[in-house]
C-alpha cells in the first residue's frame, strides 16, 4: 500500500482501481441515508479536497466515522475509482479509515465550515491555511517565488543575500527599527549624555534595513547580474491595506545596463511569473476569479499578451492635466503622482501597463542617475491597471561627482557612503535595478484586498501576535 | 554587434570569427614586445576571465589600453577566435576598446591582483566579490540556494516564509535581539518601574527570530510539506569561525512523517544540492580543490555516491567509549556530543555521512517527540565527515497531553505557547523537520574555514560594517 497526495488522485496520477493511502484534514463530511459517508479531505496540494466514499461496513464507522466533523486529521485507505459527483474527476472507495486527531470540541473549532471574515482569520493566523482562501493564497504565493527565483537563474543573475541588520540610516527608504541587546532600564551614556551605542551588542547604532539595494550595487559592480529576495522593514505607522512593517523585496541589480534595459528588465520577469501562475496553479485563480475578483485571470492574461508602454512623466502630466477629469490632488509638473493619476493612466488613457520614466529629480532619491536636461532623473514606476505602481527603480548615478554634488546638496553624511563611493572610484560602471514588493504582488495576482492576508504572519503596527 | 558574457565566450556559445562586445572588469594586462596586449577581463559569469588581444592599432592604444590597471571597468569588441594559450578555449581579437571606469590611484586600489587574507577582504566586504575567491564563494552559494528551492518544489514543498519579527521570546534557541522604536533617552516605564513595551511599536517586547520552526509546523499541520528559507539571528556573544549574528536557515516541515521519514529527506536533499554544484560549477570547485581544500570536490562526490549510516545515540556512546580513542570531552550516555565525537564517528569509524538518532530527552528541546523508552526523544543530527553537525532534526511532540508535561517540567510559560498547542487540539498530526544552517552548508562545500567569508555581508559581535 501506499501514499497518494489529493493533488496526484485528482489529475489521475494513481491509476484506476489501485489501492492507496490519502492523508489530510477532514473539509466536511456527509452521511447519506442508504448507510454510506462521504468524507472530503484536503492536505493542502491543490485546491480541491478528495471526496472519499466510506460505506457503514468499516468496523469503525458508528464510533468513529460518524463522528468526524471539520478539521480532524485522516488517513483514508481506498480504490481509486472515477468520480460518480459533479466537477469532481476521482474519488476513494474507503476500505479503513485511521483517525490522527479529533477536534477539541467541534462547535468552537475557529476554523468552521463557514464563511469567515479576513479580519477573523488573521487573528488565527496558524489555522487560516487550512481555510481554502488562505491555502491557495500561500499556493499562488509559493508558484511566485519560485518563478521570480527560477526567471533570474535561467538568466544568469545570481541571488545575493544582503544584510537584515545594518549600521547605516541612510538607506534613505523610510522609518527604522532599532536592532539592541543594551538593557532598556539602564542604557549606558557618553559623557554628552548620548546613548553610548559603542556598549551595544554591534558596536554601533544598528537597525533594520529597509532595503538591500545600496549593498546589492556592490555585487552587481563585480558579478555583473545580481538579485536580492529577502525581508525589508519599515517603522511607519501606517495602518493601512497596502503597508506591513516587515515584508518581502525583490531587488535585481544589472551592471552595464541603463533606465530601458532593466524597464524591459521588469516586463520580461512580470510576464514570465504571472504565466506561471496562469499555467500551474489554474484552480487556485479559477478561485480567486470566482470568488475575489471577477477580473483576477483575465487581468494577467492581458498583461502577460501585452506590450508595456513606455511613457516619460513629463508627457503624463500634460495627459492628466488634459484628460479633463477631476483629480482629488491637482497635477503640476513637479508633483508626485498619485495612485488616482496612475491608475488613470494605466486603467484609462493606455489600457495596458505603463513604465513611466524620468521623473523630476527633486522627488527622487540621491542615487538616481541624472539626465542631461539637469531636471529630471533616469527614474521609472511600472504602473499596472487595477493596482497603479507595482515597481520602482532607476539606473544609478555611476559618475563620483555628480554623485558627490547631490549627496551635499541633499544634506547627507558624505562620510556613510564611503563604501557606495568606491563603487564609483574604482572601475564604475553604468548600473541600473529596480525593486518590487512582493506582498502587493501577491496582492494583485490574487486580487485579495489587504496584503496582511498575503504573508503567513502579518506585522504591522500594534500587532505582531505568533 | 551584439553583447556577451564572459561564460558565453569560453563555452563556446558564440561562434568563431563572430564579433561580440564583451563588458567586465580587467583582471590583469600583459604588454608584449610585439606590440600587442593581452587583457583579461571578468564579469563574475564564471570562474575564468576571458582574454582579449588588443593590437597597437586601436586609435586609443597608448592613450588608454596601455593604461588599463587591475579593476577599470571596461567593453572590448571582438572577433571571437579558437585560443592560442594554455587553459583557454577561445579568446578575442579586439577591435575596440572602451573604457567606462579607471581605478583611482592604481597603487592603492584595495583588490590589487595579489593574494590577501581573508580576515583583508572582510574589510572591504564591498569589494571582495571581485576577487576570485569570493566570486567563486558566491556563484556556489548562489547555485546552493537554487538547488534548495527546486529540490523542494520539485517535490511539492511550498516555500513558506515564517516572520523576522517576533514577540514571542520561547523560541529558546538562543539569545535574541530586540527590535524596538523607543526612545533611549527616554524610556517610558510602568508603575511598576519596568519598561513599558505597551507605548512600543509593537504594544509588546519584540525580537528577532531565531528559528522558523514554530510557525512554520502551523502551516506544515494544514499544508503538508512546507520549507523556510529565511534569516535567523542569535545574539551570542560567540566570535567563532562557525557562529554569525546574522545567517540564512532552510527549515522543511514535513506532515504524516516520522523521524525516519525526514531523515531520509535531508539525506535526499544534501546529495540533491552537492550534485547540483557538482554538474553546475566545477570550474568554481576546482579552485576550490586546488587553493582552499584538496578533498573539496572528492567528499561531495562521496557523499552523493555513499548510503548514510543510521545510528542509535546509545550504540554511538558505545562506540564512543570503546573505540580506545582519548578524547577532551569524556563520553558517557547523557553528555552531548562534541564536534570531536561527531568527527570521529563519521570520519574514523564509519567513513560515511551518520544519521544519528534517538538522542536524551534532557539535552533536547521541548518540542522533540518522546520515545517509548521515557528517556530518548526522536532527534536526529545528520554528521558528515570533514564538518561534523550539519543538519539538526526531530519528529515533534504531536500528543497534547505530553507537551503540556513537557512544558510544565521545563518551567517553560505555557500562555505562549497556545498557538502551537492548537496545533495539537485541532486535528493533530505527526509531523517532523529540520533546521540547516545555510553558510554551513557554503562553507562545507567551498572548503572555507570561516562562515563569515561565505556570506556577502557578515554580522558578528561588535561587526556590522556597510
Amino acid at each position: 500500500m501506499s501514499y497518494a497526495s489529493v493533488v496526484d488522485i485528482l489529475e489521475g496520477k494513481i491509476p484506476v482501481d489501485e489501492t492507496v493511502t490519502v492523508r489530510g484534514w477532514v473539509r466536511t463530511r456527509r452521511d447519506s441515508k442508504a448507510g454510506i459517508s462521504f468524507i472530503n479531505v484536503h492536505d493542502g496540494s491543490c485546491f480541491e479536497a478528495v471526496q472519499a466514499v466510506v460505506p457503514a461496513e468499516l468496523p469503525n464507522y458508528s464510533n468513529e466515522v460518524q463522528k468526524l466533523t471539520t478539521g480532524c486529521s485522516v488517513a483514508i485507505t481506498g480504490v481509486v475509482v472515477p468520480s460518480q459527483g459533479q466537477g469532481q474527476s476521482f474519488e476513494l472507495q474507503a476500505t479503513k479509515v485511521h483517525v490522527y486527531g479529533w477536534v477539541e470540541d467541534p462547535d468552537t473549532y475557529p476554523m468552521a465550515p463557514k464563511r469567515h471574515s479576513m479580519e477573523y482569520l488573521r487573528e488565527y493566523a496558524h489555522l487560516r491555511p487550512r481555510t481554502n482562501i488562505t491555502g491557495a493564497v500561500m499556493r499562488v504565493r509559493n508558484t511566485l517565488s519560485q518563478a521570480i527565483h527560477r526567471f533570474f537563474h535561467e538568466n544568469g543573475y545570481l541571488w545575493v543575500s544582503t544584510p537584515i541588520i545594518t549600521t547605516s540610516d541612510c538607506e534613505g527608504a523610510g522609518e527604522m527599527f532599532r536592532v539592541s541587546t543594551l538593557d532598556l532600564l539602564n542604557v549606558p551614556k557618553t559623557d554628552k549624555g548620548d546613548v553610548d551605542f559603542s556598549q551595544d551588542f554591534f558596536g554601533k547604532e544598528a537597525f533594520l534595513t529597509v532595503s538591500g539595494q545600496l549593498n546589492v550595487e556592490s555585487y552587481a559592480c563585480s558579478l555583473s547580474k545580481v538579485y536580492t529576495f529577502g525581508p525589508t522593514f519599515r517603522a511607519e505607522n501606517s495602518n493601512t491595506s497596502r503597508h506591513l512593517s516587515e515584508f518581502w523585496m525583490v531587488e535585481p541589480e544589472l551592471a552595464f545596463a541603463s533606465l530601458d534595459d532593466v524597464a524591459d528588465l521588469a516586463e520580461d520577469m512580470l510576464k514570465y511569473v504571472f504565466k506561471a501562475v496562469l499555467q500551474e496553479r489554474p484552480d487556485d485563480m479559477e478561485f480567486f476569479a470566482k470568488r475575489i475578483n471577477s477580473e483576477a485571470v483575465s487581468r494577467l492574461e492581458a498583461i502577460v499578451n501585452s506590450n508595456f508602454v513606455h511613457m516619460d512623466y513629463t508627457d503624463a502630466i500634460e495627459i492628466l492635466k488634459g484628460c479633463g477629469k477631476k483629480f482629488e490632488y491637482p497635477v503640476e509638473w513637479g508633483v508626485d503622482l498619485q495612485s488616482e493619476h496612475e491608475r488613470y493612466l494605466a486603467e484609462e488613457h493606455v489600457g495596458a501597463p505603463i513604465i513611466l520614466k524620468n521623473y523630476p529629480r527633486d522627488i527622487k532619491a540621491f542615487y538616481m542617475r541624472q539626465n542631461e536636461d539637469g531636471k529630471t532623473v533616469a527614474a521609472m514606476d511600472v504602473l499596472a491597471p487595477g493596482i497603479g505602481e507595482i515597481i520602482g527603480g532607476s539606473a544609478r548615478e555611476e559618475r563620483l561627482d555628480i554623485l558627490d554634488k547631490r549627496i551635499e546638496e541633499m544634506n547627507l553624511p558624505m562620510e556613510e557612503y564611503e563604501f557606495y563611493r568606491d563603487l564609483r572610484r574604482y572601475g564604475t560602471v553604468p548600473h541600473a535595478g529596480f525593486g518590487l514588493g512582493f506582498e502587493r504582488l501577491v496582492a494583485y495576482v490574487t486580487g485579495v484586498q489587504n496584503i496582511r492576508d498575503v504573508i503567513p504572519f502579518p506585522r504591522a503596527p500594534k500587532s505582531a501576535e505568533f
